[in-house]
């Protein structure tokens, strides 16, 4: 039981994945690294922000956040997020805009498929670094609202009292881990430039 | 098919979860949000920690790790990690050893089976506080050790050469929201007192 459980959780987030997200599970090869983080930045659509927070003096405080890059298959690289002036990450943004956000394929089924523990190195991770910023271009504002609400549908039903507006942020660097031999810091336009 | 293959991950993870978490996947009531903070700790393997960078001139910055509070059905409500030295919150915690680790029930399948966004309230997600600092007592130590190694095999066989040690957070607080209405401030007495 336990084994065919395990066998069909794999083939069913096979099957998941290629009508939630992109067409397969497999990432690319460890070797195109920034191939690999923008593939960690469409495929997940949740992420810890990393703020320094005001309520809590200054401490680096983690927020878990929805977002997206991009409707499926249409990856930007931008992470976008639907915000609160309630969140704390909102409030804490004011004194501090730097922030990181952090996704991993432990978040997919890929990691698990692989028997990877989510410390193993092959089970990639990102860490984005810039700036949380309001987007406010009306082209931009179009894009980003399809690639939240076509992958969070819910969103489109959140009480219009919360005040939510779009938020993404204007990346500086990426940190990508995908294999042993540590962690690359991958520039901006790199990082762009990459197909996912 | 894409149904059940829903119906099948909903159903291999219930049973999953009961071999390797908890007995069952079902949270507490969100009345009980001390002891639902209790539960996504437990329930959850790995979290993004984070720090104030050092490599990263002071950044908040999420890092990716390996944690367990305890064996299944043992939980000490404490996050355990094993860390190399190489690891950039290792490095971080020099000069700022304050840290947050950050858990979400989106890491476990019920907020899928539940139809919640990764954002959404009622997908109860928990922000620790406080130190990180080497675990050096024996007893502390011989539960730690077995806390995570039952829970993460394959740290048993991690490289001896990056000399990894066991690392917990010295809880000051712990953030938990899972129900509208907004996040609670849990202070250490009271988490620890509750049943997970």
């Amino acid at each position: 039981m336990k084994l065919l459980c395990i066998i069909f959780i794999v083939q069913c987030t096979i099957f998941l994945a290629s009508i939630v997200g992109k067409s397969s599970l497999q990432p690319p090869p460890f070797m195109q690294k920034v191939a690999m983080a923008r593939y960690v930045v469409h495929q997940t659509n949740w992420s810890v922000i990393s703020t320094i927070s005001k309520p809590f003096d200054g401490i680096p405080f983690g927020n878990v956040e929805s977002f997206s890059d991009g409707p499926i298959g249409n990856s930007s690289g931008i992470p976008y997020f639907y915000l609160s002036p309630f969140d704390f990450a909102l409030k804490d943004i004011v004194q501090h805009p730097q922030v990181t956000a952090t996704m991993t394929l432990s978040q997919t089924g890929y990691c698990f498929s692989k028997h990877y523990d989510p410390e193993d190195p092959r089970c990639a991770r990102v860490t984005v670094m810039g700036n949380l910023v309001k987007v406010t271009k009306a082209k931009e504002l179009q894009f980003s609202q399809h690639a939240l609400f076509s992958r969070h549908p819910a969103m489109k039903s959140w009480p219009k009292g919360h005040h939510f507006a779009i938020y993404k942020i204007n990346i500086t660097a990426v940190v990508a881990l995908d294999f042993f031999g540590g962690a690359d810091i991958i520039p901006a336009a790199t990082y762009f430039a990459a197909k996912p």
